[in-house]
């Protein structure tokens, strides 16, 4: 039996897996790294464990920001490249876990290009996860969120990666910034003519800076309402982020990572530009702890 | 004698000035539109002209959003491509005015492109006087600011501009992102270096949603101080602005016109980009204004 456990900033995903890696039960709550005092970790695992009866012959594997410095233990980053061995190799393991279990903090990524840094915790397990489901070894793969990454796989290791702010931006500009003025204040259901002319807009535009400025103006000249607004704006947002990518030579390896709502969004613009991109949800994540759990095994 | 008021959003500014274009006194409120009432505008222009006993004969000429929507008197926009005559033609004469004076209220410009709406107001005005200080009737006038405006002039007359949120996206970012948590609460006195460090970065990171995780990746791996990382941040959104702009084509005749401290930001990231650029201030407002006036007089 494996524990696999997705611990992030807001919430904390649990999974039990047999053998074969088959996820047999699956939980959520809200106990991410930010709701957990310094102390409360061991109550907030016993809490996600609740009636799994882990023992010492448990494995346990978390990734995600639990092993960031503000979790609760630090996984130092693992430089890239780096594959599954690479990965498993920096396990931070705790000392004296609950219930005895043997539970190991899988460490995030660091990238150094030209002198500038960049990092990521838990998104690596996704990709290593998507590349054993998809049976490949190499592509683009695309995690949406709060942090976009984008990551670029060759021979079964991860060789560079970058971040971009899109998630947060978005809810910046959305929430804070003068357009807020002019828009519905609850999101809607996605509007697909408005978002897509956010993403051809993004192209045209060469930078959000200029481009989200066009969402005030749709709004001054009655061009969109304030219901759909909010569509354009999440359109050329993403859509600076693929602005800003070599999507000519990814083409056909894109593989988008993540929640459905916010993969379909990418999957759409992607296909307006032209672009073929394939989806993947949670199993990803649960696919590649269990993996790691594996290649423990195996280096063992 | 002219009064002109330059009448933003956030603040009021007058100036009184003599037959030949001099300011004999200038005097700045926070009577900006937001602030005031939507009956308080009698008042407000009352408060700022007080002792200068404006009359029948007396011309007010008043720029910015004070000719909007939410103003005054609503001023509509003028359609690029747009000279002194164009707008002067335009202006929204006051109907029963404070103290019998002539106040016209100067119209913003609007331009359209590729279906897309950009708009201003009063920096039209700050366009016209510099090339009037400079004698020319031709160039590139980048007026920086919350919402920073890049304009094009030929033969005197505006041809086309485009909006960036830079002023905006910099205080969303700095007050209410991850960034902000590594951050120095206060601006302290801007540190070039990190500032010219940001601005290379952003070219080089090709959009600012990714650039920007680099502010969090400095902090992280200890190369920026919380100190200098507001420098930063400014050099990585106003290189940004740089980056989006075709900067080969309009190189010796970049004007800046703005707040001093603002305009040096400018000077000092196009400097490092190889581009020359001559810095105005207020002066281009209240020469804007009194050309406007002559123009009105010659076509009287």
């Amino acid at each position: 039996m494996l524990i696999a456990l997705d611990w992030g900033t807001s919430s904390l995903r649990a999974a039990r897996l047999d053998a074969d890696g088959n996820v047999i039960e699956e939980r959520h709550s809200g106990d991410g790294i930010l709701n957990v005092p310094a102390d409360g970790f061991p109550a907030a695992f016993q809490r996600a464990v609740k009636g799994w009866r882990p023992g010492a012959s448990t494995l346990v594997l978390a990734s995600g920001m639990v092993g960031s410095r503000q979790g609760w233990l630090e996984a130092p980053y693992c430089p890239c490249p780096a594959g599954p061995e690479e990965l498993a190799a920096r396990i931070a393991w705790l000392p004296d876990a609950p219930s005895h279990v043997r539970l190991g903090l899988v460490p995030g990524l660091c990238d150094l290009q030209a002198g500038v840094h960049d990092v990521m915790r838990g998104e690596e397990v996704q990709v290593f996860g998507a590349l054993e489901l998809l049976g490949r070894d190499a592509g683009t793969f695309v995690l949406p969120g709060t942090h976009s990454k984008w990551v670029r796989v060759r021979q079964g290791r991860i060789d560079s990666f970058s971040t971009f702010m899109t998630g947060e931006v978005y809810a910046l500009l959305r929430k804070h910034s003068i357009l807020a003025r002019t828009m519905a204040e609850e999101d809607g259901p996605l509007d697909e003519p408005a978002f897509l002319r956010g993403v051809l807009h993004a192209r045209h535009a060469g930078s959000l800076l200029h481009g989200a400025f066009s969402a005030r103006t749709s709004s001054l000249f009655g061009q969109l309402s304030a219901q759909v607004l909010p569509s354009y704006l999440s359109g050329l947002v993403i859509g600076e982020e693929l602005r800003a990518q070599q999507l000519e030579n990814s083409g056909d390896h894109l593989v988008l990572v993540g929640a459905p709502a916010l993969t379909h969004r990418y999957q759409l613009a992607l296909g307006a530009l032209g672009v073929h991109a394939s989806c993947l949800g949670a199993e990803a994540t649960w696919r590649g702890l269990w993996s790691l759990a594996r290649t423990l095994q195996t280096s063992a």
